[in-house]
């Protein structure tokens, strides 16, 4: 008998971690929808409304604006490779993990990159980059992470724009752990290419990448001397797929793009100004509560994410213990440290439909049971009764 | 009022164009299980499963097989990038559309690409690769497509594959319209890359390309002088990520990595044989019935594909009405021509699920109905009796 023989059911869990968040049911019964052809003139409505709603969450007019079909980290390479050349200068901004794959990845492209080495827990500061952008006559493109992952850190976008644009560079924003429950004002910030993923705070499974292109960007990709080096994330290809004379690229993952279509259509009956609230409410309740059981956060404290919070492993307490409790006997899911932080900070994500009190609660009501045993002692209710005082704010 | 605000419920289809095909509602429920962490250790048995699974289907012991995180087109793309770098000399056999796309996308990673042009409806020549190879000392790779979902042609892998192992290259092979319709032997073939894509004849939805790489090709792969261009396709990354390191990559797209699961269970439990059996008797009375209402097949006689059936459209019928009558008032949805067979022929899809007597007879009996509005006279039955009686047959 191999395993691949019996019918799957997976364990429920509460996924608190980086991503992917449980979704609303709504876009799982979306996906369940029978096939359509990749160019029947219904799926082509879908594609219509996906690219009106992205643009609404994007706060944008941006013609090129859809979903690249792959996750997040292919948002990441199709802002590089669609701008960048080889022997062209880039910045990136590296305040942690994805600010470094950023890097990497604009290096693939063949483009001479310099970072802007930052502590990891802290934003991206305005004046590095001002001070890097001085050090290079011709800088095509500059990255940043708006929420960075792997630190729960956020990095003021608009103003940093304003620097790139003085230096008449392209700014590209890395959106992933916030489009959808923070901010994210594509054109009033001047952002020029901005990506995101599906699975954080769209409320959808991962799989495909928002992606969304200012004129301005778009007039760098036209006159580029080389093709882009990737033909499937080409957006000259795929603007020309995703707009009215629909020319074959590749064959959309029509499943994907049932559910985000009814995701985003949650995101926007929910209202974006009333999201963003609820994922800053329920943020404010989890750090109350993890400070109240004697926890340090990790983010510096006027730049933490309303939708990943990061914490400090107490001295003593073993990361893996703790995590693996959490999932086998109380189905949670929170993320481990990456890189450097690894084994040193927790990493938890309240994200999309995990936004809520009751996984707020029921996060520290399982820590607090759980930490004991690690010889770290709090009391029951410590911090549960913290976070429901601050939940509890007007 | 938007058209975004309404629920959306896709009009019923029957899929007989090149892709996607309808999927078994296994798949569709098993898309719809609540999600589970890409890192969880349930999800990661899962992940096993897959690969076990895709590699009886690939009949292949490669430890690189399972499936990138893109559509079909990211097979092709992951494929070339994987090998070659700039200054490497490819060879490509092109006998439509895809082949030429193949040509491009080893354009694009910097080699220099020798095409073996083939007449549109005919197969790759050995003869031919034979010859362009003994014009190049070195070729790094050549590449060919097994089934071109363009003209609806077979062409022979394993006496290519001898020819090119001749050169020591390695050989690319495009099954995307073959894997789980036709059979594919990549070990007794000897193929070295091998990808195809979810939604042909392995009944699931679009959105992943499964990849499979010979030693042979991982060795190239792991001996090669500059990073792979795509961080996101990059193969050395993924096979950590596939392994039992399970090094972070990117965020697996779980929702489809069940759906895959569930398809590949379908189509062991049917058996790969009896699977290429059944494709091959429906094509043949789809064929017959075409050829009884005096259709012309496209495709050479010996090499015709029995995923996938290429028919000329007879002179004076228009493509377009024909095409729009069958899906607006049969919900029947047939593929059009590509490039140069624009407006000339139909390509007619029985893959997976819709590889069965009731897909052949009901576009069959639809065509009856509709020719004769556009002046091509046949008579009703005249094409459902052949096709009966060739399905008829032992």
């Amino acid at each position: 008998m191999h395993s691949y023989q019996e019918e799957f059911h997976p364990p429920e869990r509460l996924l608190l971690g980086p991503g992917p968040s449980n979704v609303n049911p709504r876009v799982l019964k979306a996906m369940g929808a029978p096939l359509l052809g990749h160019l029947d003139p219904a799926f082509l409505r879908v594609m219509d409304d996906v690219k009106e709603m992205l643009r609404l969450v994007f706060q944008t007019g941006n013609i090129i604006t859809f979903p690249v079909s792959g996750t997040g980290s292919a948002g990441i390479e199709t802002a590089m490779v669609n701008v960048l050349e080889a022997g062209d200068t880039a910045v990136v901004g590296v305040n942690g993990y994805f600010g470094d794959r950023m890097a990497q990845i604009a290096e693939r492209c063949g483009a001479t990159v310099h970072r802007v080495e930052t502590e990891w827990g802290y934003p991206l500061d305005p004046a590095a980059v001002r001070a890097e952008l001085a050090k290079h006559p011709k800088v095509k493109a500059v990255g940043m992470i708006h929420a960075e992952t792997s630190t729960g850190v956020l990095s003021p976008v608009a103003e940093i724009a304003e620097i790139v644009h003085a230096h008449d560079a392209l700014l590209i924003v890395d959106a992933v752990t916030s489009l959808g429950g923070i901010e994210v004002a594509v054109d009033e910030w001047g952002v020029d290419i901005c990506y995101s993923g599906t699975q954080k705070c769209l409320g959808c499974p991962p799989g495909l990448a928002p992606v969304t292109m200012s004129p301005r960007a778009e007039e760098v990709l036209t006159t580029r001397k080389t093709p882009v080096q990737s033909w499937y994330l080409d957006l000259s290809l795929l603007r020309s797929y995703w707009s009215n004379t629909r020319a074959y690229h590749h064959t959309a993952p029509i499943s994907m793009i049932y559910g985000l279509r009814e995701g985003l259509r949650v995101v926007l009956e929910e209202g974006l100004e009333a999201r963003y609230q609820r994922h800053a409410r329920n943020a404010a309740g989890l750090r109350a509560g993890l400070e109240a059981l004697g926890l340090r956060l990790f983010a510096q404290e006027d730049a933490r994410l309303n939708t990943l919070t990061s914490v400090r492993i107490p001295e003593g307490v073993s990361d893996t213990n703790v995590r693996g409790t959490l999932l086998k006997e109380h189905g949670i899911e929170i993320g481990g440290g990456l890189g450097p932080v690894a084994g040193k900070a927790w990493r938890i994500g309240l994200m999309g439909e995990n936004s809520k009190p009751a996984a707020v609660l029921t996060l520290l009501s399982a820590l607090e049971k759980i930490l004991p045993q690690e010889g770290y002692e709090v009391a029951q209710g410590q911090g549960v009764g913290a976070a429901e005082q601050k939940l509890g704010e007007p």
